[in-house]
């Protein structure tokens, strides 16, 4: 049986999650393949740490070690940062190599020049597992939903600020002493910067950006704010109020400018991303002809992961196709009717829009009725709430965006 | 430019949509396809109940008319019921036409033999639109989860059954009110039996069941049970226990035999079917890479339906293949720990399983601890709950079943 030679680019988690499922799906992989699926050679940094998991596989520091291989066929990318992946990828794409890649950082920054290459080349490029995982999201929108016009995107795609913020609410503990309990259990590492800033959730959301729209978001519309200022009394209003706070990517395109905006969001029991709990991913698409699609499950872990990568290497090897797909989305307001909206008072300031109170709920939070789009945050919807810090008076504010 | 012209069967609500959306996504189609889709003729059963959308289309009573067009590349089945659906499918595939169905009753019961000979004539079959409306369930298990194994699928799949539990809690309303709430919103048939006695649902559990397994349920492992039998006292009951009921469809192989089950079941509020609301869809698919991946949306609608069909021809005209995937499940026992089961004790009595009585709730209600294999339910969970007639004894009962 003809075989299809593949090296791996990094050992850790991801890659250890690849070989050993490679492994253990090789009848499968067969039967859809029609070939055995070979692990030929595992780049990794430091050859002391690793032990090559058998006699045939080339363990190597060296990427020009791969690059000479004959008959490789595909390089799986199970690195992080944007290099030296970027550099390592470009010259497989250049031998001829199929490509798929975990490494979202990277991809989210050269994506697009990386399809180009690809396209250039006729190789075929996998990315699912740069975004929520096993969710096979990118491919729902790349294969799935070709015909449909795009208007909105909303996601949960970081398990770890997720995490914490469930554990905030169910435990009454603080920001810090939650982020320890995440670090404990191996969902935060110990540099958490990506995940609870927010950048982890932004480089997913720009990959999305990329396949829906064909290119990356402009700077200046990107917003991203992460977790860290949330504090137990907060939570503590957002229960008593039956809202909870989740980490939220939406993704837009109105007036030809695609916006990008992470941030902490409120929910109402109604809203689907209301029990999105722990490390849990959801992405909520809606579309002009089907209207509001949800998937959700694992965002990370080692076998969802190797779940994205086997399941690229057959759409490959089925079928390579590496261009961008600028789906053309409808663009339209932004109008998240269930949304609720938290923000602290000096935001409130800045956001000029004629609102008026409803129901005072206690000293620092009051339900709003009106077009709210606080800086920084800048969802809108029929009825908003948010904690306040001072007492609110309805007026005209002053626009100073 | 050329054309790939297309034969719609039945102008219904879902054969209308399908026609204007063809109509108004003409340019993505031609896109993504490189030729114009163009609706050639459409079958309907009563000409003189029907006026043809424009000049160039044939509308008519009579199916030869549809086979004696020269050059028909995809016959469009939106009609209802196993026949004529079924002959005319047949003929078409005969002819070397694409398929596109979506009617479930038909494709329930004829789907494997249907492609078989789409195998044989090397035409394409999409089904999309038999299963969850819009939302891209068949495709997504046929072409994006091909090496995962299959464990368990549960889900939602009937919009007017879901529609009547949520608004009888809601509202505290009767079956036979809000049934006809149901009726008066258009959620509901005049003969609404399909729904509400959970055919419908099992119609789509065997459709996914010979995508998964290859093959039908074993008739004796069907258990479907209706909606009407549910009574305010039991929503009372239920909702001060804070579980909701749901119309679940739950799939599963175990000894080499395929289960399927439709039954009404009590959810927890952490079980995502929890806010699985109104005529909303909803499919939770459990394999052993990725875990639990769940997809929810709209199950019904002119437009989602539409979507689906859509995205079926872009699938078929990209790569016609029409075998059954029998993607060969891990087999692994029934594990739903958040599932929460309702029964009525005759059924409890034929269960014959050791349990005992955590808390008693009511007169009729209890929560209960043990391996509870109800007839006619029959998950498993580790704490159950269910309204009992009688009083409860902890023993063990006679298995009956």
């Amino acid at each position: 049986m003809s075989k299809i030679n593949v090296a791996l680019l990094g050992y850790g988690t991801v890659g250890k999650g690849v070989y050993s499922t490679i492994e253990s799906h090789q009848n499968r992989l067969q039967r859809l393949l029609g070939k055995e699926v070979k692990v030929v050679a595992i780049l990794v940094r430091n050859l002391e740490k690793h032990v090559a998991p058998d006699d045939q596989v080339l363990l190597t520091a060296n990427f020009e070690d791969i690059l000479s291989l004959s008959d490789l066929h595909i390089v799986i990318d199970a690195i992080v940062g944007r290099e030296p992946g970027f550099t390592y990828l470009k010259k497989a794409i250049d031998k001829g190599c199929h490509i798929v890649t975990a490494n979202k950082e990277m991809f989210a920054f050269h994506g697009t020049e990386l399809q180009t290459l690809a396209l250039e080349k006729g190789v075929g490029l996998g990315y699912e597992a740069t975004v929520a995982g096993g969710i096979p999201i990118i491919q729902t929108i790349r294969q799935l939903l070709q015909v449909n016009h795009f208007q909105k995107i909303e996601a949960i795609l970081n398990g770890t600020s997720n995490f914490i913020l469930t554990n905030m609410r169910k435990l009454g503990s603080t920001f810090a002493e939650t982020l320890q309990l995440a670090k404990e259990n191996g969902y935060a590492e110990s540099d958490p910067t990506n995940d609870i800033e927010g950048y982890d959730a932004l480089y997913k959301g720009m990959v999305m950006s990329q396949l829906i729209y064909g290119e990356l978001p402009c700077i200046d519309s990107v917003k991203r704010k992460g977790i860290t200022h949330i504090q137990p009394q907060h939570m503590k209003v957002a229960e008593e109020a039956g809202l909870r706070f989740k980490h939220v990517v939406a993704l837009s395109k109105s007036n030809d400018e695609i916006q990008c905006k992470v941030e902490p969001v409120l929910v109402t029991d109604s809203h689907p991303f209301y029990q999105v709990e722990g490390v849990q991913n959801s992405v909520s698409i809606t579309t002009d002809l089907l209207g509001t699609l949800q998937l959700q499950g694992p965002g990370a872990g080692m076998f969802p992961t190797a779940s994205a990568v086997l399941e690229d290497i057959i759409q490959l090897e089925n079928k390579p196709k590496a261009s961008p797909a600028a789906k053309n989305s409808v663009t339209d307001q932004d109008t998240l009717l269930q949304w609720v909206i938290f923000c602290e008072y000096p935001e409130i300031e800045k956001s000029g829009q004629e609102i008026s109170v409803i129901e005072k709920l206690d000293d620092t939070t009051w339900i709003i009725e009106g077009e709210v789009i606080p800086s920084g945050l800048s969802h809108s919807s029929s009825t908003n709430i948010f904690p306040l810090k001072g007492r609110y008076e309805r007026k005209k504010l002053p626009l100073q965006v």
